[in-house]
């Protein structure tokens, strides 16, 4: 019965102490989520906390899409959460405050995204997001109902009140109504994706909401890859004058404290907290995000190893680095499948590379196989290039089968957008870890990679060449991609207007890039968008049909 | 000025003619669109039409996702309409009432779902949909801002009251406003994609909502295939008492009239109209539905002729012939690409599968081309399978490539709902005809489709043989689908109240099916939904990557 203790105690000047549990969750692994909040749980307890918070959804992971409709989930999750409460008292933790999410149901069974305190052994209260976003990445007004209440709750004499995520990006709900209560700390719990410098953004706004309800504002969010989405963790306590009193760590979990001082101004402890750690650079957050994309995205999937075609090029190379950074280069199988018309710098700088990372590296030749396809259909241009491509496809797919490998594909998001690779030969793959990255960003990467290395005292695993080298898919004597396409460095700069910045014809053209780009630029990532998504484009004829109807993530541990 | 002349008229007892113009739009194409728009209004008023009405979202298309966001489309429809409204005045239609939909914006710029009515050579009138439909293939509220007035105009002296698609779907709303204020007629235009049955739960719905107002309702429809939808059209109109009196066909434009009878029930031409063409039972139902969409998405992007693997099996069988139906036997080029596995009997099935339809038909085995990827791999089992199965893809890709044909994917519901297929292998294509056919139907289409023919004298297109013998992929001697599935007749069931119910685990019990069966096709269906949605899975790094952040249509003729 802590909350009457702390009402006969002069709790009105107590310090509350909170612990930021900023946790790796797996979408629809109750069992396996809930003992992480058991196992984080202790160790806040152990360390003084009053209270400890988990991420947006902790329970069910996030985001769970479609699985939000079966009702066997929500009625597991929610037996899960009763179980954790109970187990948490029978540890002897009851008195510490958990807050976590997951999904519930509203009076008419509709699904609500919740956030629940679990307290002397049961869910004392919740609380149910208010602003359900419903553009970019996000579906939440597609899947739940809204909740239109606050929650303010009064541990140790101090009021604390409750939001999720996209509460604080919207304008009046549940942060006016908190403002208008008067609350001594805000805490939020988040399910942010990574963006590129999102995180200022971030503190920037949370400084706002601080300033409005004049008290702190916590920001906890989640760490981890999920399907395409990224979790860059980096949580954080602002104060209304601005100031970041603390931040956790970038991409990994972490269990850090911060202490809402008392009232006076007494036994705080942020006078120690005076050097956080600075948010990285660009290029090491985008590196990082890619490399713990793909960790989790096989080991929440079961994968050991990797498969992907080492070109000598600086996409392969940059992707079986990150694959050795993910899961250790004995688990990377490199495969040079060279043609006639490979340099045998290429294939020297791919046996390089995998030497440099211990991967395993194997040779095999689409010559054979191409000639054996030429002999039935005498193939020229274009496709006679696409059937080397698909050659190197089936081959990834061989080791991809006969060795239970997740097939990589190298493709950049400049190649992508512009369609300069082949379907069902390069594109073959399970995961494409750089496909959001540019092909400018992929030579900075790679530079940042090897400086990192050479900080380190370590061997730079990217041989020079792979990075220096002008850019060539090798499918015919003396190819260059500037055959096909602009210049990288400009082509980046109108594709970063007209896919990132979302800038039409007009908006492209006062951005200063001339006519003839911008309609080459345009043209092309059209027609590649057509094809990218063309497939497996057919006619829906039931009520419900695959793709379009159903939105389940990819990656879900549930099982009914 | 019409309006004052009615005024005038003792027109409360006028009679209105109104025709439906039910078309075949295409997203983007504005100019096309009103050109059709202009043509079926000139027939219109040349048969006495006062009103005429079109589909939902005319003049953009329907659905047009995220090209909504576009300001550029958005002036450019608007512009559209004005001209429109110009050009029909100009040709001596500005006394008809033509009503269409297109895209607007709000005070605010955010995207409208409008109706508007065009008259005397303007824009007159104008009615913003109220309910924004956010489940299933709809994805309305994420893209539009809702209306909120309704919309009654007085033509010949009759109020005629409007509203679009999902308006009346649900309680309240405009509906509800028009049943208060009295109206004459309830005319609504829709976009509503096809479903199997859907036909008489619209007259249902439709026949409800006439009761409410205590008016007929106009039900207009779209017609045509967009993408992975397919609209049938069967447009109609019923009376407060359930009675449909006009009934438009499925699967074809058309223009067809209703007057609307003066109150005295004089100068009515309902007479005449006691026999209506009946709704299609469901096999002609779906097999048109399959050939209009493919048939319009090859219109729609410009392709002239398809080429797909023809084995001798009933899936390629069914597809060849609904791609002959779609656009001639001439433009398909069917491949037999027998392995050492293949029998004589599928060889032949093929080739007179390939002579009844008038196709090209070339014989490619793919023998040479695994035994040359043998000597490098001598892989076992699966991967051996799955070899086969990419050497036919490798092939089919080859002859798109090369001759610029569609590459059509054999697949149907039941096999790609379990996995049952070769991903780059037998799944290789830009379009699936009957990927959202279960096999069962399959079997149903294939009879269906002999028996037309017979009923008009032809020859039955597909071989006897490819109806009757045992489903088998030929991928190792004796292979049978029901080594490794329930049987399809079991399995269809499972499939169609798992899939197309939503069954649980614990419905799927009640069902009746034996939980040995609901386990085994519960864990192939996930398994396999989790392949087909794993490509192209890759990090998301910056504010817009692909794929789930742009959600524009894959066929669009807009360009800015």
């Amino acid at each position: 019965m802590t909350g009457m203790t702390d009402d006969f105690s002069d709790s009105s000047n107590s310090s509350v102490t909170i612990a930021l549990a900023q946790i790796d969750t797996c979408v629809g692994d109750l069992d396996g989520n809930a003992a992480k909040v058991l196992s984080y749980s202790r160790r806040a307890a152990g360390q003084g906390a009053d209270v400890v918070l988990f991420p947006e959804m902790t329970l069910t992971g996030y985001p769970i899409e479609d699985l939000a409709f079966r009702a066997t989930f929500r009625q597991a999750a929610w037996d899960k959460a009763s179980t954790l409460a109970e187990d948490l008292g029978k540890e002897g933790l009851g008195d510490l405050y958990v807050v976590v999410g997951t999904v519930a149901a509203d009076a008419h069974g509709l699904p609500r995204n919740r956030l629940i305190v679990l307290h002397q052994g049961v869910v004392e209260a919740s609380y149910d997001k208010h602003f359900l976003p419903n553009y970019g990445v996000f579906d939440e007004f597609r899947i739940f109902s809204p909740g239109d209440l606050p929650l303010v709750m009064t541990i140790k004499g101090r009021k604390i009140g409750f939001a999720i995520c996209e509460d604080i990006w919207q304008e009046g709900g549940p942060v006016a109504q908190l403002a208008q209560k008067g609350i001594d700390l805000l805490a939020t719990i988040n399910g942010s994706p990574y963006e590129e410098g999102k995180g200022h953004i971030r503190t920037d706004l949370c400084a706002r909401r601080a300033r409005e309800v004049t008290a702190p504002v916590i920001y906890l969010n989640q760490v981890g890859g999920q399907d395409d989405l990224v979790f860059d963790g980096a949580s954080f306590v602002v104060n209304p004058d601005g100031g970041v009193e603390e931040r956790s760590p970038q991409f990994v979990e972490d269990l850090s404290f911060w202490t809402l001082p008392a009232v006076a101004g007494t036994d705080s402890d942020q006078a120690g907290r005076s050097t956080l750690i600075p948010l990285m650079d660009s290029d090491e957050e985008v590196y990082r995000a890619c490399v713990l994309g793909l960790k989790d995205y096989m080991a929440k999937n079961g994968f050991k190893g990797v498969v992907l075609g080492l070109s000598g090029g600086i996409d392969s190379a940059l992707v079986a680095t990150m694959a050795a950074d993910a899961i250790g280069g004995s688990n990377v199988w490199g495969l040079s499948m060279p043609s006639m018309y490979s340099s045998s710098g290429s294939k020297d700088d791919a046996a390089d590379l995998a030497a440099n990372m211990g991967a395993h590296y194997e040779i095999q030749p689409i010559e054979p196989l191409f000639q054996a396809f030429q002999k039935q259909l005498d193939l020229q241009g274009i496709a006679a290039e696409n059937l080397q491509a698909r050659m190197r496809g089936v081959l990834v797919m061989a080791y991809s089968n006969s060795h239970g490998l997740l097939a990589l594909a190298t493709g950049n998001k400049s190649e992508l957008a512009c369609g300069y690779s082949t379907i069902y030969g390069d594109a073959v793959g399970g995961y494409a870890p750089i496909k959001d990255v540019l092909k400018t960003k992929v030579w900075q990467l790679a530079k940042w990679r090897n400086s990192y290395a050479l900080g380190k005292g370590q061997v730079p695993p990217i041989p020079v060449n792979s990075i220096l080298k002008p850019p060539s898919a090798e499918l015919r004597p003396g190819q260059k991609d500037s055959d096909s396409l602009p210049e990288y460095e400009l082509l980046d700069q109108v594709l970063a207007s007209y896919i990132e910045k979302a800038h039409g014809r007009a908006d492209l053209l006062k951005d200063g890039f001339d006519p003839e780009t911008v309609d080459t630029v345009m043209r092309l990532v059209d027609k590649a968008e057509w094809k990218r998504r063309q497939y497996p484009l057919g006619p829906k004829v039931t009520a419900l049909a695959f793709g379009r109807d159903r939105r389940l993530p990819v990656t879900s541990a549930f099982r009914e």
